[in-house]
């Protein structure tokens, strides 16, 4: 029995076997060995999981509604075109040679949450106060389009529909191509909901570590990606004297020092990385003539992420000088440090609670469709353990009890709202 | 009137017009904007350009041979089985957005030198004294497939058929596919020339300086060529703390900067690069597992070579214990350094002061298919000027007036070898 305000309502059981299903028959698509998950956004993976979920949300009776940008919405309007909506899921889409639960597990419980209360308000004949969607978001993980949350950033107007169909991956293929091929160019996306809620893997092992279960992000870092082109000249490695080379990939070596010379500056506030390099022509007796670095700036704190930036800046210049290599910056993308609304973060607390489980408040430092959200609805994510902190790697794990327990608790912040409508307005 | 010993013999003249004609004619093949070449070894281009040289060496009277790694002879064996034979190509295959002269002339210079000395023996009713092969050797750039010079070490037996035709390219398809899908693996190879002789573009800007139109290369430098995997672990930029990151690409950029380091202390008698480099998964917001670096140290000075490799050695192990992470020696290709022949030497100076041209001795720094007949047979590297010393660039320009004259000087050479035999042991 869960308790909310006057009204004693139990929250409906989740049926444990079918979320362990669900999760199983997603993971086959893309999964191969020990635990590797291949799901490239577009890709036909994706495409793949994709039906799958067109067919779940068909099935249960959901009505699919997908937007220009690929999001897909699995959409229960029951309570009406007044009533509130809220949004619950993640995203389809992996990294290359990533893990099976980063994204699909906040979709999966989203899945099994919303079916739970479906069938309980159904048998038991309630009026539910508020609609529920289901969602699932187009390149969350930015490892083939940049930049990440490309789906959730559309659907929130922060980026327009048409930047984000021309993104082209290294093959060049538009996003706008991709999305055409594995068939998934919708049109009209639904109005912003008025709570988001994202189940995750908590992706570092701070649960762990406190020996918790449930943490809410309540804070968000901001990130500074740059992505950076180092000039040089192709010449031969072999008879060009090396005081007339200009090797791009030289001053691309000075800069990922320099970023890990900041990063041990700036303590634990300030996370730098290189994690992709394009180097051309990147034949082994060819001076590199370009070097493309994708680097990327994170804080919690909007202050630090500026200077480190203008340092990144004065960086750029002197490792380019120091190589005699000219430079071009192709690419900025800007996202701002915040918080997680606060009358969900209450809600998330008192609703583990009541289920028995404490709340550890985190900061989210990797990007959630959930931190694009928050701008412009109040929004959260919410998180279970991941095995040893593990995240993007085929090792990542987060155990079946505890996808349990993060999924009960998404259902009973759900009920919440569908029995007592605005819970955040109380 | 060219005299060599006790009998004068007008040395034919070469068809100028042809000659350029046949440049022309093979730079379409794989020829983009701006005198950019994408001729990859055993690409769909390369097997253009050696259906090119078949049809070309079939038209002119010659025999086409083809052997295991798809080295193309064209032979004239006129001169009977016991009579010596001179080799005389070079390669038609390009760098990845290179040069249309690199190798390409080689090959044409002996396509005509051949051609011309073939009529006029004809015509004149001479009696040749040695046999004549013009040869297009298999990925010579390494580009595509590492080592380089695959195809002429392949035939001085230096590497193995079954090793060569096991190497990879980055798509991971092998030497032996790729030859067999442009229909270029042949069985049987001729056996080892009297004298090898390839004319080549400078590929630096001696000869500017200097104000000559001729090079012989006298020495060549060794190489030692490492693949080199550093080996860290997957895992999120965005939550990872940085002090638990093992960052691969970090280890590369510390070894790539140390590489430069001891090139500055080397003077001019090392040089180092790192012109390829792998990173594993390259996904902007993933930590790099791992980061493959084609190194390549080089000198004319076998001790030099030696000690510059103990000291890359140990500055490996430093650097992937600064970045916290294991690294793997994948391959090791040794290029011993040393001499070309002192008989062909002496008789390309001799033959190209007749024509009125001194001659400039130079290292040849990068590999040439001649310096890998050099460990087996008496081989020379001849070389004409490359306009600013540009090589592995579109902008690579050799002059059509000084490509002629080493045409000459080539065909001046074979001349003497047909007339007189074999000249090396006056």
């Amino acid at each position: 029995m869960h308790e909310i305000g006057r009204v004693a309502v139990p929250v409906p059981a989740i049926d444990e076997v079918e979320l362990h299903r669900l999760m199983d028959e997603v993971s086959l698509i893309g999964g191969g060995e020990g635990g590797s998950m291949n799901r490239l956004t577009l890709s036909k993976e994706d495409g793949q999981a994709r039906d799958w979920f067109a067919a779940w949300v068909r099935n249960r009776g959901l009505r699919l509604e997908v937007d220009g940008i690929g999001n897909m919405f699995g959409i229960l309007d029951w309570a009406g075109p007044d009533a509130p909506m809220v949004m619950t899921g993640s995203h389809l889409d992996s990294q290359p040679n990533g893990g099976r639960f980063d994204g699909a597990l906040g979709v999966i419980a989203a899945c099994t949450a919303v079916d739970t209360i479906k069938q309980a308000i159904e048998k038991d004949g309630l009026t539910p106060k508020v609609n529920l969607t289901v969602v699932n978001w187009t390149n969350e993980e930015g490892a083939r389009f940049q930049p990440s949350l490309l789906g959730s950033s559309v659907y929130t107007g922060a980026l327009t529909l048409d930047f984000a169909l021309n993104r082209r991956d290294g093959d060049n293929i538009s996003v706008r191509e991709a999305l055409s091929d594995i068939g998934y160019a919708g049109e009209v996306a639904p109005a912003l909901p008025d709570a988001y809620i994202e189940l995750h893997i908590e992706g570092s092992d701070k649960l762990e570590k406190a020996d918790l279960k449930f943490a809410a992000f309540t804070r968000y870092w901001g990130a500074t990606k740059y992505r950076l082109a180092f000039l040089g000249k192709q010449a031969h490695t072999g008879p060009t004297p090396m005081a007339e080379r200009k090797d791009a990939l030289l001053a691309a070596a000075y800069l990922i020092a320099e970023l890990k010379i900041m990063a041990d500056k700036g303590g634990l506030d300030l996370h730098t990385s290189v994690g992709r390099l394009e180097v051309l022509p990147n034949s082994p007796n060819v001076v590199p003539a370009e070097a493309v670095l994708f680097v990327e700036l994170r804080s919690g704190s909007p202050d630090i992420l500026q200077s480190a930036e203008e340092e990144f800046r004065s960086k750029i210049e002197a490792c380019a000088q120091r190589a005699g290599v000219g430079y071009e910056v192709r690419f900025v993308d800007y996202r701002k440090a915040g918080r997680m609304d606060e009358g969900l973060v209450n809600l998330a607390t008192k609703t583990a609670k009541s289920l028995g489980y404490s709340t550890l408040y985190l900061d989210t430092i990797g990007g959630h469709d959930g931190v694009a959200l928050a701008d412009k609805c109040p929004s959260i994510v919410i998180a279970v353990p991941s095995v040893d902190g593990v995240i993007h790697h085929p090792t990542e794990f987060t155990t079946p009890e505890d996808r349990a327990i993060g999924t009960r608790i998404l259902t009973a912040m759900l009920w919440d709202f569908c029995i007592h409508g605005n819970v955040l307005k109380s």
